[in-house]
């Protein structure tokens, strides 16, 4: 089986840790291929930033599913996913959708804890876009700020647990979420120290993108999922244009 | 990976095919075992047998889940599921709320099909325990009649794929889960005619299982799915009742 | 008329104190028979007890229903109000159900206090299953804890007061439901110290039983509330099984 | 026990029709004193005129409610209601809210069948004033006119129960509402023949009006529900205006 | 283009100052007519007030609305504004309506801020009535009294304003209403000290007065806007009763 | 006042058909500027072609919004608009945002009715984004195809009446938008035909953005919609990448 996993961040860094953290949530028979945005923001906090990062992420998926039999877009809040969704046949899903889905699983209310207020517009809106605005508690964020977005989830370690705390204590969160790509890995480094169970948004994505292989459900012939048909393009180039145009892969380029 | 299937029927061929069907939705490293309800109904169909049959999961699984990383209790309608959350330590899902779940993976709404009109109260009261009212579209199921709950995955078979194709063109279903373990096995034969993706609520129920036993989650030690403390019973026989009473596994019997 | 009060906790004295206080809530043309149960746990607390305390309460109906025009299960968090609904003819209501809606007819929206966290969980899915979660302000619970369960609304007194007045002046509620069998009785004794309404669970469960009785609805033929037909049982004995096999009341023993 | 029944349309014979139906829904310690308004409209149809009679309905109450252990407002679609209970101290319900509250005592879902399509917005609006809109399956009319407010329950009797029918079978309605004051009394007469328990919203008013006169709830102090401290009013005569202005009853007129 | 203001308050300094803060909301071309209610209160605060001060918007309207393109009803919790548009074929808005449909177009969540306590529970059901509930993040009104309703936004200017702060800050509202006819003006003074956007709720009404009165919308001819048909009236004097009976203007004085 | 009318489609014709239809919509000291997409799609029609539609749209305002006093997004569907609304400081609508909630003056429920079920999908979306399902009766199309987009609106003119009276009589909706940039100046030639009123979106949006001009809010300072700070960009050229980066506007090209 082999898992496409498209960073829509600049960052490489960070999808090099995501493919060290995945290990762990892959079955044996799993082979995961990882690609980094080339263009873009370095790391997207903003609704804006996720619009630009959406069309970045149909880029990357129009240039290499072409293989995968799951597709993870690697950034919380989902830049590109219902998109995603209908254009392609292969399934995608993101990481919030899939945090938020498995939380689910683990108890009726989850709150996110994340690690900067900026994220939390894009993020909020990530949990209406899934429907699940009735079963999230809350979004708490540490008032103290950090140095490296590549280094936060060590920097303020301390205060996301104390979050997590207080999102199970005083929001009445039964599970919680630590979103955003860079604490991908954090809840297993604190597990033992929450006191309700925590999600790995990168990890919940990965299973569910394993579980949507092996299902293979078949591509929708009708309806709000169906692949539109071909439509003339201009200014869209490479293979994302040539899908749109249901032109060769080479066409648009 | 050791996954704990517990079938709260008495219908042993009906777990029998639960485990037939099980292979394709389960990674080279799962080991499934599956055990059958030893008193109850056949087929639980009301939402009577259901309070009933719930008592039976949870009798079950304080029985069998010691060693298991992950449990599913299989039948659509999820009986004994919330309790069994609150109660043991080990992930569990169901048929229901994992095939829901999943099929949200697969497009904004779905539609359930199913084969008999005695079980649509509980099912939809599944979907309302899930929190995913607003995500789905309508519970459809044939006009006609069938022989045998065993067969009447190839009696009805055009009836639900039919049923499938309104679903998709009159509700607006993205997807359509096949409801009902005696249907388990149809989505996988019927697929390739269907305009929609097809969710074969085992297979959903066992690919979430999965990812629950890889991400490992703590049990929560606070709120809402804390494991309660122990109670005084009395006519609660077996481990059921010593794992209510906080007692030796034996103790109780 | 009849009413019949089940109580599906194992603890007589609060079935006495609930029939002491039972009467200014009757007419004087009701005649109250009471059960106690002789198995399960003295004080339902959880989500898990809930599972089983239903079925003892579908065993009592069974057992008891026949001479009734009306039927309240005397537990807040109702075990066995909807499949008891949907498997006798006869009306039945039950505690938390009948406050909540009852609590509606004195303002917008109800705060729910009662006297131990254990209790909130299944107190909350309560307010869900009543589809009356946009009127519910709160649920609220000391900070103390109490030494008797039978003393409990003697003990925490002051406290509960306090709460009720915090639900009104900080959650909004116009109106406050005093939860749990053990507090039965005590709502009439705190009410002019209170700021907003009171309901007294039992007195709203009598009141509505007594409105249905006197309504007299004619049992569902069709749909979600029809009696289900004929099933074969094994393992559960005594008059519950037998009506669900549909045989004569001793059959099943 | 003193129960007022309150018309705030101007037909005599409705509030004659309306005691006569009465006594059913009486327990014996009950004593019933019912007003017919005396000047608006012979029978409420529009929000315009619900608009002009709940004003008519706060006279009335202001002029008789001294008495009263609870008030009933005998108007489908409950003109005034809200404003009553802010501004009285004696419970009032009305038969709308009653009904709908009661009906989710019998069933999930409920269906309002009424005569004339100029009602249907009217008691739309009811359902979202009570919170209840996902309780409501549907609101059904029959397609025939009729000659006489006065017989129409007798006019359209089978169309009524036609729609019962449809409404259960149709719609999911687990219990019917036969809406509109001239229909009361007409659920009694067919209840045999109906698939499903009715509901008669007078009878359900005259119910929870008794439940809420036992239970003699303590007026708000605070909150939504408090009454409002005195107001100098100009060109509103009567008991209301020295009601609004804390004046001697006479004061006003 | 005409726009007709009703103020249904008594106050005629309340009246001149919307006049005077109309200026800037106002296109050329817009000619603005005001009237000021002969009956009634002074300030309307409660739902009492507010069912009356209902009825006498529909009086002003009736007599006032022949001329008009559009018609405003001065008053923040929109007394009569449903039964005006089912009454009445020029289209019809009001304060409350217009200023949180506004709000909706700055931000995805508006909170209220007021000046008394005592208009919160109308204000809240505006909210309701317009379906915007999940928009609203808060109602937020002073610790602090105040002397003269006249000079309310003055006196407690400091407080609306740190109001505002807090609700931006703590209850997430991307946008502020200052609620209320007296705070009508204050929206524009303080407008750069304030973190979010406000909404002067009069100015929103007059906008929306004008946008509705340039679409030119045709009157309903069926369902729940439609004008209802004659009516007899007791009781019910002048243009309004003439209105509601289709009867010459001059016939119901 | 300027307005900017931003179409993100590259059809000329269908701006120049825009703005031909705003003159009645326009107050009279109100100057109009329109600019169409450079590149994308002719006519958006799918979520894959908004996302980057809605690029393009972002692309466009950062270029031209410097003189502006309100923005319009000229596609029904919102390309663009939330980010807009964080990006930019000049108040920003779109054309299905704008014609809801002005359908929200008008009656309680509106439906859509436009031209090709391959918009549905997106128009849904847009009723979700804009938190208004619950008003929304019914998305309606026709079942006739269409020769061309620039015609349709004349080709499928009796069909587009015919399905505005079906919403009305069938699905209950009180106004009727039609809906997609073709059918723009549709509504003002079959208005005196229909039976419910009508709801032009570009003359919504035009009204909406004059108001917003009017109302001439301060950008919010914190929160969901104050400006992102300055972030590093590559590959995003020209004027938005420079406002992104909070660089000279010639900085990023």
């Amino acid at each position: 089986m082999r898992i496409l996993l498209i960073n829509p961040n600049t960052s490489a860094d960070m999808t090099e840790r995501m493919v060290a953290c995945a290990a762990s949530a892959l079955a044996p028979d799993v082979e995961l291929t990882a690609f980094t945005a080339t263009r873009g923001v370095p790391y997207i906090a903003s609704r804006a930033e996720a619009q630009i990062a959406g069309v970045i992420a149909l880029e990357m998926i129009a240039a290499h599913h072409a293989e995968a039999d799951a597709v993870v877009i690697g950034a919380y809040g989902d830049p590109g996913l219902i998109p995603a969704r209908e254009l392609f046949e292969v399934p995608v899903t993101a990481m919030a959708e899939a945090a938020m889905h498995t939380a689910c699983l683990l108890g009726r209310r989850f709150s996110i804890v994340t690690f900067s207020r900026t994220l939390t517009a894009w993020y909020e809106d990530a949990v209406s876009l899934a429907g699940l605005d009735a079963c999230c508690a809350s979004i708490r964020v540490p008032e103290a700020g950090f140095n490296s977005v590549t280094d936060v989830q060590h920097e303020l370690e301390d205060d996301l647990l104390s979050l997590t705390e207080r999102a199970a204590r005083e929001d009445g969160a039964d599970v919680v979420i630590l979103a955003g790509a860079p604490l991908t890995g954090l809840a297993a480094r604190i597990a033992d120290r929450a006191c309700v169970p925590l999600v790995d948004p990168l990890a919940a994505a990965l299973g569910q993108a394993q579980l949507l292989a092996r299902l293979a459900p078949r591509p929708a012939r009708v309806g709000r999922f169906a692949r539109p048909g071909p439509k003339p393009v201009s200014g869209i180039p490479g293979p994302l244009g040539a899908w749109i145009a249901h032109a060769p892969a080479g066409a648009g380029e």
